[in-house]
């Protein structure tokens, strides 16, 4: 049998200031970093021992799969980073207050930006400092021209599956068990294509920070069954908050 | 021009309380967090920006390597891990203190043990919990047989010049400016190689913990020079302080 966790990031500082990111480098809270501290605990107390990880190229991921691993003294474990593991890129919105936008263009469109699958936000014009373009980071991509500048979760789809078939799926089939973080979307977009989730109910799909999401898999990788590593009650909660968090 | 850097980890626990460590896999001190921080900040300060990493297996050096990287706005940066940078084996002299053993066995004995090129430590029994046999991240080794319970110098080169020929210079090649973290004896074992010094003279090299080692390469790797990056000052007194550790 095969196990992958999908471990959202702790609390970032625009999570906790209601702010659209996208791929904009923020840190995490301490908040952020005791959730991830307390994924490592419940993962280590359930029995989990990874051998790989994958994580993003923005530190609010890195930094949660770091202090995950060492609340499981698992700093050994490789850490492969991987700009596909991104968040969808938010275009224009990155950094503005979720609240605001949702008043400026009302709570329907700002729905459609974060959650529908082939909406994207307009994009970043590419001069724009924070445009990916810039970012020695992004260097390699950038070469191929495919910095993106706005996306919608087609597209973070597009980028992120082929890595998952390619490099993902052959690491959990070697390795037997690993740690996959990420980021709301990038995450969300995985977790559609496991499942099969249609391109409306994916609206609808909710992953709290910091909470261990356990798919368990046969060997030939079909989904035997997947669960949240936490209370029910708090989970609930976790939840509403993320579905919440544009309501005035 | 290449520029490579090597970084001791910062203080670890048992460089505190002066004990030998070796594969053990100790933590590092608030002071030597604080040191992997002012490693970054003066590699910056200094116009360094890595595009690769390696570190050992050892929380001590993974924990340097974060940290220098965090301060320098490089988390994403790929960290690769390998054993082949852990620090010497130092057999059954591990988590005894260094002035007690030189009491007990003499300076000069415990001076060869420590420093001298081709004399290990009485080996650690294949049944003690502390061997490497016995601990999982040791296991894609152990499954070769090759765990070792004690190592001197020599046996320390034969593991890491292999790595250092295929795995460390192809990437510095690649990717102009690199990191190697790593330990006292790890490092000493490549520097020796890389600036071919006898075996006589490598027992007193001695490498402060936390402070940046540049090495510069031409096109054909030919070294052109190599410096610390600390004030003369604070160099000397680090490094009287790692050869004064047996004194009582």
């Amino acid at each position: 049998m095969y196990r992958l966790v999908f471990l959202r990031h702790g609390e970032s500082q625009w999570n906790h200031e209601n702010r659209f990111t996208g791929w904009t480098d923020v840190d995490l809270t301490r908040r952020g970093i005791r959730e991830a501290k307390e994924a490592g605990k419940i993962l280590k107390e359930n029995g989990f021992s990874f051998r790989y990880s994958f994580t993003s190229y923005l530190k609010r991921a890195i930094k949660t799969s770091y202090f995950t691993l060492e609340e499981m003294d698992l700093l050994w474990v490789p850490v492969e980073k991987t700009w596909r593991l991104n968040e969808k890129h938010y275009g224009f919105l990155q950094g503005m207050d979720k609240r605001e936008v949702a008043k400026k263009y009302g709570e329907e469109e700002i729905l459609s930006w974060r959650r529908s699958y082939d909406v994207a936000p307009p994009p970043l014009p590419l001069d724009d400092p924070q445009h990916p373009a810039n970012d020695p980071k992004y260097q390699e991509l950038n070469e191929e021209g495919c910095t993106p500048g706005t996306e919608s979760l087609s597209d973070t789809i597009k980028r992120i599956i082929p890595y998952w078939e390619n490099e993902i799926i052959p690491k959990l089939k070697q390795h037997k068990e690993i740690l996959v973080g990420g980021h709301g979307n990038s995450l969300r977009a995985i977790i559609k294509h496991i499942k099969n989730i249609s391109d409306a109910d994916i609206v609808s799909l909710n992953l709290p920070t910091g909470i261990p999401y356990v798919f368990e898999f046969d060997e030939n990788m079909n989904l035997i069954k997947d669960y949240f590593l936490a209370e029910e009650k708090k989970l609930k909660l976790l939840m509403e908050k993320v579905a919440n968090q544009i309501k005035g």
